[in-house]
């Protein structure tokens, strides 16, 4: 797992480098889903909170880095880009904050690896959460197309 | 007209520092609407195209923009925030892009302005559009709240 969650950081630096700006971390990664966290500072905007933009690129990125690393089990070569998203940006986030996408079911993991396997392609919807210290504060819904690399 | 570009600019890069490293610019403002451009190489990604997180970032900022001016040329001191959006990345930006804003219609900013006036509190949704050569490569749907400063 460990291996996994430094592969994930060093492939966000190196092929997004606005997560460097972001200061993107890579917190944790097991069977519930992914966790990436970004400290206020480099994100903060005229109220002191949150830029919204910051918030859309870090739950965006916890569903991109989640297909990425089940991809990695699964040993498939594919991309992943994002098709569509809507978030609601329901509090203001005042800290550092942590994202957590969760992971889909196993039998939803299998349709996407079979998918893949027999077309080359997949699509999948995944679910991500910013909380603050009491309550959802960013809720992410994001479709994902999954292209198996030629 | 000049000098509300600039002081958008300017008001961009210091209460949302993170439009520095997207290299936002203000690029123009009419009666059809605000344009907002990057650059691709601060926003790259791994296929080689805009990271989604910059083109949200952008759209986001092009609706916050534009609201921010029309208070301004209103000179009511308010506060924008945003509630919801929706996103559509329908085709890769590769290359400098561009994210315009419309207008909506005067009616609509007139009942925007009224009920900041009456209640202190008014609510929009504003689209926006980023284009590549030949077609909308990104369309964005925002809904934001506006505060009247107390």
């Amino acid at each position: 797992m460990m291996d996994l969650i430094q592969a994930l950081q060093q492939t966000l630096e190196h092929e997004i480098p606005l997560t460097q700006h972001l200061a993107l971390q890579v917190i944790s990664y097991d069977e519930r889903g992914l966790t990436l966290g970004a400290p206020l500072a480099p994100n903060i905007n005229h109220k002191r909170t949150a830029f919204a933009g910051s918030l859309n690129s870090v739950v965006t990125l916890a569903g991109w880095g989640l297909l990425w690393l089940i991809l990695q089990e699964e040993e498939i070569p594919a991309r992943v880009v994002i098709q569509d998203s809507a978030c609601n940006y329901q509090r203001p986030v005042s800290d550092d904050f942590t994202a957590f996408c969760q992971k889909p079911a196993p039998a939803e993991i299998a349709r996407m690896v079979e998918a893949l396997r027999k077309r080359g392609r997949a699509r999948i919807e995944l679910h991500v959460e910013i909380r603050n210290a009491t309550a959802v504060a960013v809720s992410f819904t994001g479709r994902y197309v999954i292209l198996q690399a030629s």
